[in-house]
């Protein structure tokens, strides 16, 4: 998926985002924009809106001398997750349908995109966790359970911090020894990286890669040789989250995208409406 | 008030909407783009919100060689006002109180504003005139009543094409005689010119002049000598929507702004949630 226009002021104002949860301090915020503004205006627009977000964090971080501005921000939505975990597990027990509930939880965790939403609050995650129950799926979701349950090598594409606790629930549903969980190689945005997942748990209970890229996607030639690897040789891959659909949606591999669709241009490009649970099957 | 650098992502997002208006040519959008992110990348941020968005509007109509990208649109929305005007007129005959109600209206009209606004439907607009009938104020409509029935001349700042029918309808349960309206001296978003003043009928009905300026606010010092003189000499100055608070809301004078909140740095500056209806009494 290209970048579209659209997508020009959301990474400005994730450049104004970055500078105020890295520092209170304005001249640095202003510097932060003025300084993005000059480099997107010479931007190559014809890359994924990742490729450019991983272009454009960089310079904010450098700018910053801060490698990891949603540092903080990440730790909350983190803890934040693992305290609704046991109440989300036990909801999955009781469901007559566990595997359903756990993706739609699943689903309801990509809301936790610092990219889309600079200013989410708490109560956003508890409307998208509860509105996710009974939510339409776009797409088909017994072709996935088929899928999780034939595939032998199951490569999961994380996305995001506190999300990785609701994909800790789909996965606990899964056949675990088969399941490699992927984050990204370093801090972008509030992306998970490895020390998220072992805050959250996923490395105790399956195998975690990263995947050597500092982009907030899946950029198979930035990624190490080991993703590379794995992603070859999976019978199937889930990938959550609109970065993961903008880099993967055009790759012939059977991928299955679980994502909330939160802006315009994703939902146009899949076909469905904004706020959607989407469940993505290429089938290729 | 001063520009917010949450402002700074607005202004591309209008630079690619206004080029949308006037072209479906990619390349022209894509030229606007780049343009207008490099001269903001090097604008002075300590003007206010109208002031910028005058100097980046003169920038987009000479670059799009179109001197009213907006044209189509602020028709569509005088159209659609005109039609729902029968309707919203016997809403406030048959209420209890005709005055509070035109109030009501005219503030819901302040939704069609594509400068926050660029894909806004004619539903949402039906929505906020439902909504606004049982909102709360913020703020103090009964002194503003009073000021009403007591000016001797009134200053009726109008702001957006569409929302100028709803301004009518308060302006008809006003001592007409007493107003005078003053619409924008050139075209700038959508905001209301002389021909939309002609088109709506407000002419008809009350003196109407244009301020002398192309900025989307009443900036005064680079307003007409005939709007000084009118705004000088008014008892009580009605200022509807944000571009006129923004310009005016620190200049003393006897002014009432009318106006829906729609973003978070008007809101926060004003101190009310995005979405209420402000009856901003500065009673200087």
């Amino acid at each position: 998926l290209k970048t579209y226009y659209d997508c020009i002021p959301c990474f400005i104002r994730q450049a104004l985002e970055a500078s105020r949860f890295a520092t209170s301090d304005e001249n640095i915020h202003e510097k932060v924009l003025r300084k993005v503004l000059l480099a997107v205006s010479d931007m190559d627009f014809s890359s994924s809106p990742p490729e450019m977000a991983q272009f454009i964090h960089r310079i904010i971080r450098k700018l910053l001398k801060n490698d990891d501005p949603y540092r903080e921000v990440k730790e909350k939505y983190n803890l934040f997750a693992l305290e609704l975990y046991p109440e989300l597990k036990k909801r999955i027990k009781r469901s007559s349908n566990p595997m359903e509930t756990a993706v739609r939880l699943a689903i309801a965790g990509n809301i936790i995109d610092f990219g889309v939403f600079g200013d989410l609050k708490h109560e956003a995650v508890e409307d998208a966790i509860k509105n996710s129950l009974t939510d339409k799926f776009f797409g088909d979701i017994d072709k996935l359970f088929n899928e999780i349950f034939s595939a032998k090598k199951i490569l999961y594409l994380g996305d995001n911090t506190g999300e990785i606790v609701m994909d800790r629930l789909l996965i606990e549903q899964m056949p675990m020894d088969r399941v490699t969980f992927v984050v990204r190689g370093g801090p972008v945005i509030n992306d998970a990286t490895i020390k998220d997942a072992q805050r959250t748990g996923m490395t105790d209970l399956v195998h975690v890669i990263d995947n050597g890229s500092d982009a907030p996607g899946t950029i198979l030639k930035d990624c190490s040789d080991i993703l590379k690897k794995h992603f070859h040789e999976a019978d199937l891959v889930i990938a959550k989250g609109q970065g993961n659909y903008e880099t993967l949606s055009e790759v012939h591999k059977n991928i299955c995208f679980l994502l909330k669709a939160k802006c315009h241009v994703i939902a146009r490009h899949i076909g469905c409406e904004v706020g959607s649970l989407v469940v993505g099957n290429t089938g290729r």
